[in-house]
């Protein structure tokens, strides 16, 4: 495999379930009482964050410490990047520290896969811009597993900001890797422009699309978080207006067949995008993907710090 | 022991006794080189903080790192609570990492007890708003303790800002649990409405109080922390005017008998509530409440995480 | 040795070859996957920083992790210190805590000097006002020494703001100690007022200094980073006139020695003190620097901290 995770669509099939079959491996210590691997003792791995996110930074950084590594968080905001260094020389200065991962936020698209091409350690991205987000795929499709089985041939529906969602773009692609069919749902003005690429169906109607009128029936509903941020951008006329059209409330959970659960990659705006009712009913996996986070973070730390290393044996052993 | 800890009124004297004991004993891993205790190998703890407390945060922490836990510190503010998550989200969330306990801060009254009834884990009480902070009372009879042997029968005056000290609320819940007295004195308008419930002699003199006039002989006096924001309040008329009617001076100082020591939780405001001929006397138990902080914490933790299984024995060799 | 490392004064040329010794010794871990070292286990270092500094604080958590040390970051900003406590009151407290080493960053000089008047823990100076950076001083020897070998008789340039340069201030007086020869280059504002007594040449001529023509051939040069917020204080009139008659561009790179190296202590501005020929060419040093501070403050650390206990071996074995 390879020393980096940059994007979903870097992962074969094969690959990608080699690293869901770890974190199954992984997830089992959460029912230990001492949650501590062996496997990275005595390696170093930085979480570089150019860009807030206490959820993800404190997962990768529980994930480090159960595998035993030393664990160095960087906030590169109000750092030397204020002072006005460069990117080029922050991820060179962070990696000539000696360390062995740099698992990198960045605000930009394509910032985490530049830095690859200048340091000489391992690099995964934990989210740059609108671009990817691996790590909230495999977490995802972990969670789905769990709940599905086999996802070959299942359908998963995405709901919401399209055009700027990370999480969306990561789980399309790896959702087409491992076999299953996606439908997109959002209003005209949160489809990307170029989504007819993408390989999959799209819809303005939920209703439709939920009640398997649009691309046959739906296993799974995958909410994205509407960043506040974006009503002032004209996107959709209010909050009220695009929790009618595309929210989760309950009336929409009844379209979805017994089986298909509800996900959102939070944190959730309760009464927006989703509703209580769907996000605490038993189908919901949101804390589910939580848990998983971590288990598919520890496994995809194992595969590209030490993966490379023929010599290094996956020790569950405590 | 109850599986978590958030009013000091939880505690019985035996199980009060029982954590200062066990705080005796990890006290005395600060003598070594070594200060590492393989207790909680594997567990982890979150320092969950709504609120700056980098004292309060640090003492945990060190607690933590020597009982051998792994610590994560989670700032909530400018963090996924500023996004609009709700306090049940993210204490959900936190908990679903994967974690042993939550060390929780929070600016309202309440707020921690709520998330003992959203989580699995064990959830400890680091200060919620003017509620309780019952971490600070044991480790101030720990103090207390080591100055003045058993507690039962003395004397306590607590002195500043009642209305709004959590500090003091945990102190005189936990004072009387050990079997002590407790005067509390403040100006009229920081004593509390319901204080007339708390079981305590009230006074609005100081002088008066320590020369022993109000309630007996006095065997210590606990200062607390002037908020400077309460000034704006109206709650006294000038910094000046507290320091004259309630800041511990030399001249009061000299009205304690011998025996009796000086508490202040810090940070202090040195010339306001206390003196620096108070804060530094040999009276004064202000670092050693801070050294106490870390074996108290390091009990609590102990007992709160590993005490419910009998299988793990306090092992206090490193 | 000394229990504190406050100026690089303080070091005698043996006690400076000797932390430059360990340090090759603990720099030879990087080379291993298992970069861990046994020495200070069970030892608390914190870095108590009143200044942010990624940069120095990343290198002082990971050279004390990689010594198995508990490691605890202390922003002293936004905490007790803006509640108004005092330096002193600070200090105690977090020495209270049971540190075996303070790492200080202070943004007066003088004030890690003052803490050691206070604490009975060793304390390490991470850079105080504009007046020292000793381990600064130290990892720009190694990274020198690694390149030119033995330090005696050469002739080092320093070039930039040298009134406010800690790193300057330091580099001068261990250069001296290991016997190098130093020349001051800076435009008039930025020569200091005694500079007299430093015991080196002083020139505002950059292209005559690095010609050989002022002191001699040059063995090496370490450009100072401008701090942009001196622009407003008059000292130079604007960045493009700085760059002119200061900055390190491919032309003076030219005027230098084959052998002799560049140094910046980062971050960079490139384009005003250094420009990217100079920094990206062979001759550059500025990331042996950075991985010289890892090595540089593990034998720093373990000499401080360790050093004085003749029982504990420098243990080099994982």
């Amino acid at each position: 495999m390879s020393r980096h995770l940059l994007s979903a669509a870097d992962l074969t099939a094969d690959q990608a379930w080699e690293i869901l079959d770890s974190a199954e491996q992984m997830d089992a210590i959460q029912n230990r009482e001492v949650k501590k691997l062996p496997a990275l003792r005595g390696r170093t791995v930085v979480n570089l964050f150019f860009e807030d996110s206490t959820r993800t930074r404190s997962s990768f950084e529980i994930a480090g410490k159960w595998l035993s590594a030393d664990v160095i968080n960087v906030s590169a905001k109000g750092s030397s990047v204020s002072k006005g260094e460069s990117l080029r020389d922050t991820a060179l200065t962070v990696a000539a520290l000696g360390v062995d991962a740099l698992v990198v936020r960045h605000n930009a698209s394509g910032a985490v896969q530049r830095i690859t091409e200048w340091v000489g350690c391992s690099v995964i991205n934990a989210g740059d811009g609108t671009h990817e987000h691996p790590t909230q795929a495999l977490l995802d499709a972990f969670a789905l597993r769990r709940r599905l089985g086999d996802l070959a041939g299942r359908h998963i529906v995405i709901v919401g900001d399209l055009t700027h969602s990370r999480v969306a773009r990561s789980n399309v692609l790896l959702l087409h890797t491992l076999g299953a069919q996606v439908t997109l749902v959002a209003p005209p003005t949160l489809m990307p422009a170029g989504v007819a690429g993408w390989g999959c169906t799209t819809s303005w109607d939920l209703d439709a699309t939920l009640a398997g009128k649009v691309a046959g029936d739906v296993d799974a509903v995958m909410m994205l978080r509407v960043q506040r941020e974006r009503m002032s951008g004209g996107y959709f006329p209010s909050e009220r207006e695009y929790a009618i059209g595309y929210g989760l409330g309950s009336a929409r959970l009844d379209l979805l067949p017994e089986h298909a659960p509800v996900l959102h990659p939070g944190p959730m705006n309760r009464g927006l995008e989703i509703s209580s009712v769907a996000a605490d009913s038993p189908r919901s996996l949101v804390l589910d993907q939580v848990r998983a986070g971590v288990a598919v973070r520890m496994a995809v730390l194992y595969h590209v710090v030490a993966g490379a290393d023929p010599a290094t044996e996956l020790e569950v052993r405590a």
